[in-house]
């Protein structure tokens, strides 16, 4: 009953982690290993939730957060084609049981989806208070929303709205390094910092 | 089917990301929780393997694991007292289903233990090489030992031993900073580093 | 012709990189070394500039400035009495040349002193949106003012006070660990972050 | 009596924090500008020392310790080609007045300089163990080296070297992320971690 991606005899997916490379995806749209895993624990889901995934890009956190919600539903957000066709070619893949895709712009798209307990919003594409505004009006009491940032213009719009809401607000700031497997020296490279804005609704 | 903690009526457990406070420990013993999710998103669990816990402290690492590990085993071993009496007791708390705790010192109470899949050693207590020798005869090819380093000097000797045994090596840092979510302001509050090394055999 | 200080024989002032705990202060209420000299870099002083450091502290700042200033002015402004005292005797201590101390608030305390070339904000009691405006109306074209911020309300203050005056604005986050020198391993300690804030009018 | 650079009619050099770009280089060859400050903090000059810097690149931290050791010393030792063009051409530029150019390869190259009192390592191209042997039979005690690493192979090295050697030993890791000026947002780009290596003679 496991979810399994079985390829080339050998190969497995991991229950948690599942290495970046794995993702077929526009070149450095893709959240990172250590980022995703994260997010997903800042988003603090039960087994039963529904999940919203708003700019999913090519998937990597609905993909991740299929085997976290057994009993639950995700709806993966884009409205970019060649995201779309990444993020079609991902769930394939990794066989997901839970999650919906949904071509299309956020919030426009938001109309006819069961009412969300959690949101992630990857990307916002120039849109993040008219979406932060339409969720607002869908998410019940102690909803999260989770939101990870690399601009300080998103970092502080995020922050605002949560604030101007009523929403508890936590940001954590992440800067990692990693050495890079194949060279003769371990060489430490860092990866963009990334901030994931948590507002839970009071 | 699913492992959940009903506590107080409208609590929940979420299936990743198991807020730090949750835990009963010794202050301060404890990985915390971001640190804890690359953890296990870096030892690249499969639902039916063998994890073994070294220095397993409160036992978040395992608490957290046992839910990735569906067909799994995880060993839990801790010499300490004063840390078994915790781990036993958020054992209890999360009703684990896959985790056996083994009381006593490294590498000797592996004896009787079956062969690991996955390493995981959070503390060594001073014992780093002795554990690592050890375990290198336990593991089979393919296997991974992931080992979190807080001191230079064990991500030196876990480095070392690696390159000397002939594992593939990759060192990830993780600085991290929160906002604490009490205070009028937010002021980012930093962790301390922490080394995260993954020894993959050959 | 060299500022030194010559203490207890054998001490001796380096010329950049004063050690923490030779300013008396309150504690944790000093920039520490490396985060200091990060600022005086971004300050790009002069040799002959008028720097304000307003909310001196313990006058760090304006002591390692001292000596980058060479035929410049440094005000240094603070408010507080117990923070005065103390700087009182760090600016006796290091012998300081051309740093002229302004008790009192700002941006009141600002009427009486030549315009500045480059301006340091430490701290700005809650006053900092009034400071800015204060500052730019006595800074020149091409005067640069920095500013240290240790919360997201600071941050985000700063950054817009700066982008609605039509100042070019520059944010640098610097996170450090050092390894305590006193203990038998050498473990990090990671300092909190900070954000260095650079506004430089058009 | 200051030293200054005038280009172009407008330009000056700041007394500390000369932008990368000032520098001729071999691109990514330089060190950053806020590493290279904390860098000349950690070395602790004072005004009359004798300063070699081994591996000096394009020379950024000698040019800028050249303000700081005004009755110093500096050697600027480098055996690259291109790199010792990039040098004289910085040299110039800058007018330095205390440094001299060393081509040649460490450590045969110390043999005709006088003793230093502080020592900056900031490329070792492969030489680190012998270069750092060399040093110590010419460094009085109390004598600084300060190594600046990229690798996990020369903080190791460099580490158990000193610890050998009967050095006090110190840490420091910097992570920085930067705003780019130019974006519309405002994105932070991470630079790759520096260890900071200090190690005084006992």
């Amino acid at each position: 009953l496991i979810k399994e991606y079985e390829g080339e005899g050998e190969e497995y997916v991991p229950t948690l982690g599942i290495p970046d490379e794995e993702f077929a995806s526009l070149k450095k749209h893709i959240t990172r290993e250590e980022i995703r895993v994260v997010t997903l624990a800042k988003l603090k889901l039960r087994h039963d939730m529904c999940l919203w995934d708003v700019g999913a890009g090519s998937g990597s956190v609905s993909i991740e957060a299929d085997h976290l919600l057994p009993n639950g539903r995700i709806f993966a957000m884009e409205r970019n084609e060649q995201c779309l066709a990444f993020l079609k070619q991902n769930l394939n893949k990794f066989h997901t049981r839970h999650v919906t895709l949904v071509p299309g712009e956020a919030p426009d798209c938001f109309e006819d989806l069961p009412d969300p307990d959690r949101v992630f919003i990857g990307g916002s594409g120039g849109n993040l208070f008219r979406i932060l505004e339409a969720v607002d009006t869908r998410l019940p009491a102690e909803g999260r929303i989770v939101i990870n940032a690399i601009t300080l213009e998103t970092l502080t719009a995020a922050t605002e709205f949560f604030e101007n809401a009523g929403y508890q607000v936590e940001v954590t700031t992440i800067n990692i390094a990693r050495t890079r497997p194949l060279t003769e020296y371990k060489m430490f490279e860092a990866y963009n910092p990334v901030y994931i804005i948590v507002g839970e609704k009071g």
